[in-house]
This record gives structure tokens, sequence and C-alpha cells, in this order.
């Protein structure tokens, strides 16, 4: 798993500067880098790090080539950062199953496309379609009539029910759940009646949900998640959501019921959205975001307090809670009303000073 | 799986409009719903869109029929949510595996009842008891000394083991742990020792847990979760905390150690209760609730603040911090004092006017 | 499984109070503890109930001995805590498979050190290792060329890639992931290109994690948990996060890409931790808490407001959007203003007054 430099430039469409013939190990970060690496500098901001990076390589931008070029041999691209994500897939493990496992259970009826490989002790139902170049690791459990596309990627311990329609070039990562039952219930008589989900789960192509992370399958109507959209570890989808394509949504971020997130959001981490709301195309939420009610306009939205040392916090706790009482906007509006009457106040002082005496202290710099 | 309109009303003990005879085919949505299809209405905020559903038969309540029966055959019930929860029972998928795979593995001592159905690569433990019509689905793990009541739904890849006791009809979505161990250790000169957990895990009967859950066993004594508790996807129940009858617990929620919650409570996704409190019968909790002391009154609570642009919600969070400094209550008794020293100048003001002379513009409307 | 009171007070290196051939059968609670059992006491506030207890046996401080020695038989330690964390070992269950199991699938290059056990259906790959004395649970996946100590525990469902190296004494508990991939992904012309992740997960000797967490493997350098931390359930630690000796971190944290937290901290429950930060040493937050800053400073650190009744957090909840165009400070300077203004007017009255005749009502007690 070495490159020419050459080969490496070719990959990313990039200008080599130095000796094509070089031979490239290993891809680096700049700090770990050594002579036979190759590292990416990250912008202008990077300079000063690339400067000291004993990296045989770097993959640049073009305004940086000067600095760079007398120290180091060079990769020129348009984005480093675009460069550097295509490299890493040169440089990545192989998989180490390379056909379907004799332990592997399938049902007569699966349909398995060209070169797909089925680690030890997957368990593949009735009906179900999977794609050619599609790897399915060791103790996946995909249920009946669930298809998958074409280079597929679904790690250990994966378990697809609800009749799941799934695109080309999907990646879920471990220990995740496709197809779990919506949480939906009818009260009634102080019982939780169960409402059995008769909905799917619908995801496009080029989709990547993270480990341990649940989508739930629609109650009537279906669970879809558009292409691009990519979704970290430990998230919850519940059912009759809908994410927009090219949606990011990082680690632990809850999204319930039937809400509707546009496309090109980003979702900062441990995040929660309430359900039946709708969010705008290209809204971006920081972490932790608290979300009630549906946003209509993209932007970027953020809820929460300040860290604060625990004393201190405790403190503005109770200011808090003292603002439900007392609004800012009430104590404004009492404000206004003394500054009136301290306004009335000193035009009357001012009048009878004028009768009496000039006052040279009558200082009005300090007024509102 | 297409039922007449005769055996549906039948189920749901509702009065039929229209042709007992008719095939109905699927259980679907307003909006989805065909001319073969049946679908609810849930209230009179629905009727415009039952209206104009294209739905061949509805499930309404009374006070809807006269509006919706010269357009729709009809299901007339008391509760319509109630009916199609019910309903969706006759319309869910069926199980594909129908007895005990070749390949699960079963100690010889595990006990399981009538036409229990253990999935491929399952592993039943030692004095293992299952009871009768349950299904153990692929890849489920059920260790030593746990008992498990008749009519159990137990998905692929759940890991059950601190000789927990499940009641009857209880559904345990995939991937999810029972019994893991309680977070425990004793801190001691800068290290954390272990605190092996001994209690076990107690689940009622018709308890529903969803998908990534963890349910740790009790450190000494045990957890318990009583009959009727349902619990979304990757809920975490920590060591020793109890759960009263029929509480609801929404995805994603945190219930810190030894904490105890009541009867009919519903608590909302995201949130996290700390541990060694107790909280009331009837409490609810909306999404996102932090809960740092014990509630004894039934009510709802909330905690967060709304959400802001990033802009806005920044300099709130300044705001905040300074609340930590001068509480509301602080701003409010310096008005106070200030309104009452305005009096007080005032009416020395009048005083002195009506010594002089009347003032007309001496107005009081201003005044707070 | 039972222990002489000699035997028990050995193990704890305590003075035994009483019969040293009494027969322990359990280890329970002051409150479940039987004539037989053994329980201890954390402590003075536990007194009371300690008086009341049933327990044969108590496990106690010296300076609780002369006001429990009449009732109970003791075993007397530094620590009770600690004690009974030791002896929690002693009644801990077994592992209920003692070998490799035939079904466990280990490839030929693998190297088991003595008594490893294996359960049934584990799938162990290329090149791995595995310690003396660790068990290795039922359904567990472990990629190719993982190192794991010895003594360790992997529970069932777990699945370890990145070429992990994992110490000794380690326990991960059931369907945890270790190694799965970073969310790294490049933004380019509106799609996200996927940054294959390249570095490993290094864990120390004697960490702890619990269930259903995820511990991303690398970008390109490594994942690193030091030695002795513990980490509870349901877990996110991001790509590249460095967590220093002898901290833990409670369920439902997530702590982001890059960032580096030290040694003996303690992470309240659900926080969560921004990316490419850096937390001291000996940093504790308290539950639910957002980071967004480094923190550099030893100390207690909490965020989020208190929970309020719905209806008044509502109000508060305005109050604190308020905050964004009127921050607490401004209004303390309005208010100071003010109070210069009157000031100047009462000083001004006050001269009148002199002038005048005396005021008995001058009263300057409510001043600020």
């Amino acid at each position: 798993m070495s490159y020419s430099l050459e080969q490496l430039g070719r990959h990313v469409q990039g200008a080599v500067h130095g000796d094509s013939q070089f031979n490239v190990l290993k891809l680096r970060s700049l700090e770990q880098a050594t002579a036979q690496d190759i590292a990416f500098v990250n912008g202008e901001k990077y300079l000063e790090q690339a400067l000291a990076s004993k990296a045989g390589v770097l993959i640049v931008s073009k305004d940086l080539v000067e600095k760079l070029q007398t120290q180091f041999q060079l990769i020129v691209v348009e984005s480093p950062y675009l460069a550097f994500a295509q490299l890493t897939h040169l440089f990545a493990d192989t998989v180490e199953f390379s056909n379907i496992a004799k332990t592997a259970v399938i049902h007569p009826t699966a349909q398995l496309g060209k070169n797909v490989r089925i680690g030890d002790y997957a368990v593949i139902g009735e009906n179900v379609q999977i794609g050619s170049n599609s790897y399915i690791y060791p103790h996946v459990h995909i249920g009946k009539n669930v298809s998958i596309g074409h280079s597929a990627w679904i790690e250990s311990h994966v378990s697809i029910f609800a009749e799941a329609t799934i695109g080309d070039q999907v990646r879920i990562h471990a220990n995740t759940v496709i197809g779990s039952e919506g949480f939906g219930f009818a009260p009634y008589q102080g019982r939780w009646h169960r409402i059995a989900q008769l909905g799917r789960v619908r995801i496009g192509h080029q989709v990547r949900i993270g480990s341990n992370s649940s989508i739930d399958r629609g109650a009537l109507d279906d669970t879809v998640i558009d292409d691009g959209v990519i979704i970290d570890n430990l998230v919850q989808v519940a059912h009759n959501v809908q994410i927009g394509q090219h949606t990011a949504i990082a680690a632990k971020t809850a999204i319930a019921g039937s809400t509707k997130i546009g496309a090109h959001c980003i979702i900062g981490g441990a995040s929660a959205i309430a359900g039946h709301l709708t969010i705008a195309d290209q809204v971006q939420l920081t972490g932790m975001s608290m979300v009630t009610k549906s946003i209509h306009q993209a932007g970027t939205y953020s809820s929460g307090t300040g860290l604060l040392e625990s004393a201190a916090w405790r403190k503005a706790v109770v200011g808090f809670r003292q603002l439900s009482e007392m609004p800012i906007n009430k104590l404004l509006k009492q404000i206004k009303v003394l500054t009136a009457r301290i306004d009335q106040l000193e035009s009357h002082q001012t009048v009878e000073q004028a009768n009496e005496r000039p006052n040279p202290n009558d200082d009005k710099k300090n007024k509102l």
C-alpha cells in the first residue's frame, strides 16, 4: 500500500512539484508525518505547522506554493481538504473477508449481486436483495423484503427490518438498527395501546449512518432519508421523520416523530428536535440545540446557557427563575417610567434654579 | 391480509355504516389512502383533511358521522385513535421464522414454553425460562437464569444478563441491553475501584423497551420497571432505578442511579434525571428537561432556553452569566428604592408648587 | 458462595469484631440484609439506617464502632465503601462459559493466551491477540490486527475494529463499538466527501466502557483512552479524542472530535463537549453540561437552567430571549445613571430645604 507521487497527484487531479517516482508510504498529520509520508495543509492558518513538519510531500493550494516549495515536494490542488479526503481511500484498510461465509444463513429467495461479501453468522431473510460489490459484516441481520443497492457497507451487529429500501453506496456502521418500531401508543384509560408500525424506512444513495443509531420505521407512511445525508453515532430518527439531501447530523442528536428537516442542514451534536416540526433548508444548529418550534429561515441557531463555575451557575439559575416573574422588558418599562419622572423633576428644578440663581453643578452628562 | 368491513368493525367494537362485505386492503393515512383502504379521523381538527381523503372507509367518532357519512363508509367508535391502534395489529407484518432454528445454541437446562420461536444463532443460557408463544430473534444472547414470560418479543442482537426476570407480553427491540453492569465505582486514592453489581433487573408485564437502550442491573437491590411502562430508543436506565406503572419515557432520556419515577408519568425525549431523586406520579416533563431535584407534585415541568439565532443567543448567554452576579430580584429592589426616593422628591416638589403656584403639567399618569 | 467472617475481614484487611467462623451468605443493602448477611455503613449519615438494619454483620469505619458494636458483628476498615467494593467481587456471578466454544470462528493466525474463554458464534479476525484469562462473550466480533491484554472482559455483541490496542483488565460491556469510523467528511460543492479514517483506538489498562457506547477510530492519529478511565453507557467518544488517566464519564455524554480531557476529571451524565477543546485535569462537570470552550482551571462547572413548572418556564424563556437585547449590565448602568440623577436632585432639594426650613422626614435610610 504505497504509491508514487505521480499516482497520488493523478488521483486528486493535482499538479506535482517534485520527483514523480518518489515513493509515499503513508498519509499522516503534519505533526506525525516523516520523510516518506504525505500530509495536507488546510489553508494559510496551518502554514507555520507546515513549515515545521517533517513530511516528504505536502498537499497545498496554489497560494501556498511559493512559501513551501523550497522545503517540500508538493501536490497542488484547488481544495487540499477534498484532496486529502480522496487520498484517505487509497490508504484505508482492506476488508478481511472476501466471499460469502459458509456460516451465513441466507434465505433461498434472497438475491445477491456480483461480488457480494457476507461475513460469518450473518442472517439474510426472505426476498432480500443486495446489490453488487456490497459488504455485509458478521452477525448482521437483514429481515425479509429489505433491498440494498450496490457497493453498500453494512457493519457487524446491524439489524435491518421493516422492508427497508436502501440505495447505492450506503454505509451503515456497527450495531445500528434500521426499521425498529416507532414509539406509537394510543393512551386510553390510563394505559398505552401499542400501534403496530406499518410504514417502512426509505434511505437514498450515498447515505452514511454511524454506529449505535436507531432509525425507526414509519407508523403508516415511511421514514425517509434522502440522498447524501450523513448521520453520526447514537442518533435517534423517529418514525415518519424526513431528512433532506446532503444534511449532516452529528452524534447523539434526537429527532422526534414526523419532523421534516430540509436539505443541506448541519445539526450539531446532542441536539434534540421536537416532533411535527419543519426545518428549512440550510439551517445550522450549534451543539445541544433544543428545537421546539419550526424554523422557516435558513441561518444558524443555538440554545442553552454558557458553562459557568457551579457556584455562579446556581445563582444564575435563580436569576433565570426570577425572569419568569419579572421579564426584562417589564424592568425596562419600570426604568423608563422612573426616567420620565426624573426628567420631570429635573425640568422643574431647572425652572426653579433659573428663577433663583444659576447652578454651575447642573451637569447633564450623566443622563441616559 | 385483507378484511371485510364487518370484520374490522367487530375487531374495534364499532358500528359499521356501509357495505359489511366491502373488502379493505390497507390501513393508511388520510393522505395516502385510496378507495380500497381504511383511514382514521383523529377528531374534529382533521375534518377538512378527512373530507379531502380518497379513503374508502373512515374510522370516526359519533360527532363526525353526519359530516362524513354521505361521502364515506364509516366505522363509528368511541375512540378512533384507540381503534386505529387495534387495527394496526391486523395489518402488521408476520414474523418470518416459525420454529426453533437449528443453529440456535440452547442450554439443555433451558425451559421453553409451547410455540416458542428462536432465530438463527441465538444463544440461550443455563436455566433460562421462556414462556409460550414468545419470539426470540436471531443473534439474541440470553444469559443464565433469566426468565421471560409468555408472548414476549425479543429482537436481534439483544443481550439479557443479570438473572433478569421479564413478564408477559414484553417487547424488547433490537440491540438493547438488559442487565448491563451498573456504573458503580468506589473512589480511593485517585483510582476507581469497581463495585461488582449483584442486583438484578425486574421487568413487569406488557413493558416495551426500544432499540439501543441500556437497562443496568442493580448494585445490591434490583432495578425495577413496573407493568405497562413504555420506553423508547437509546434510553439509559441506571442501576437501582424504579419506574412506576404505565409511565412513558421518550427516546434518548437518561435516568441516573437509584431514582424512583412514579406511575403514569410522561418523560419527554432527551431528558436527563439526576440520581437518588423521587418523581411523583403523573409528572410530565417536556423534551430535554434537566431534573436535579425531586418532584413532589404532579404537573408539567420544563427546563432549557428557547432556540435563538446564534448571534442573539450569544448575547443572551452573556445576560445569563450576568444574572449570577445581579439577580432580577436585586435589580427590582434597586428600582423600588429609586421609586421611593422619587416619590419623596415629587411629594416635596408638590408641596413647593402648592406653596408657589399651581402647575397644570403635574401629570401622575406615568407613575408605576 | 458463602464466606466466614474471618475470610471477609482478611479480604478487606479489616479488624473483625465477632465470631470469626460466622457464616455470611450475602452482601446486601442495610434495608434488605437479614441475620446471615453483611452490609456496609457509608459514614455517620447512615447511622440511623444502620441501627435499624437486621444485618448480621456491618462493615464500618473506626468512629462508628462504639455506636454499633453492641448490636452487630463488625468488620472495621479505613474506607467502608472501598471494602464494600472489594467484597462485591467475592459475591459476583461466575461466568457461564468455561472454554472456547466450538461455534466460535477464530482465524488461524489469531493468538490466544492461556485460559481465554470465547462464547458461541464469536468471530475473531486475522492476527488478533488476546491475553490470558480473558473472556470473550457470544456474538462478539473482533476485527483483524486488534490486540487485547490479559484478564479482559468483552461482552456480547461488542464490535472491535480499526486495529485497536486494548490493555489489561479492560471491561467492555454489551453492544459497544470500538473503532467505528469517525465522522469525517470534506464539504465540497454542496456534498460531503468521506474521509476514510486511518487512525486507531488505543485503550490503556483497567479501562471500563459501558454498554451501547461508541468509540471512534482517529482520522489520521489515534483516539486515546488512558489507564483507569471509566466510561458509562451510551457515550460517544469521537475521533482523535484523548481522555486522561482515571477520568470518569457518566452515561449519555458526547465528546466531539479532537478534544483532550485531562486526568481525574468527572463528567456528569448527558453532557456534551464540543470539538477541539482542552479540559484541564481535575475538572468536574455536573450533569447535562454544555461545554463550548476549553477549561483551563480545575473546578466544578455547570450549565443549563433549573427545572420549572412549564407555565413559569415559558415566561422565563421569554426573559432569556430579552436578555439578548438588554443584558443585565446595561440595565444596571441605566439604574446607576438614574441613581446619580436622583442624588443630584436630592442634594439640590436638601440645599433648598436648608435654605427654607428643616425637614424631619428627610430619611436617607432608603438609599442604595
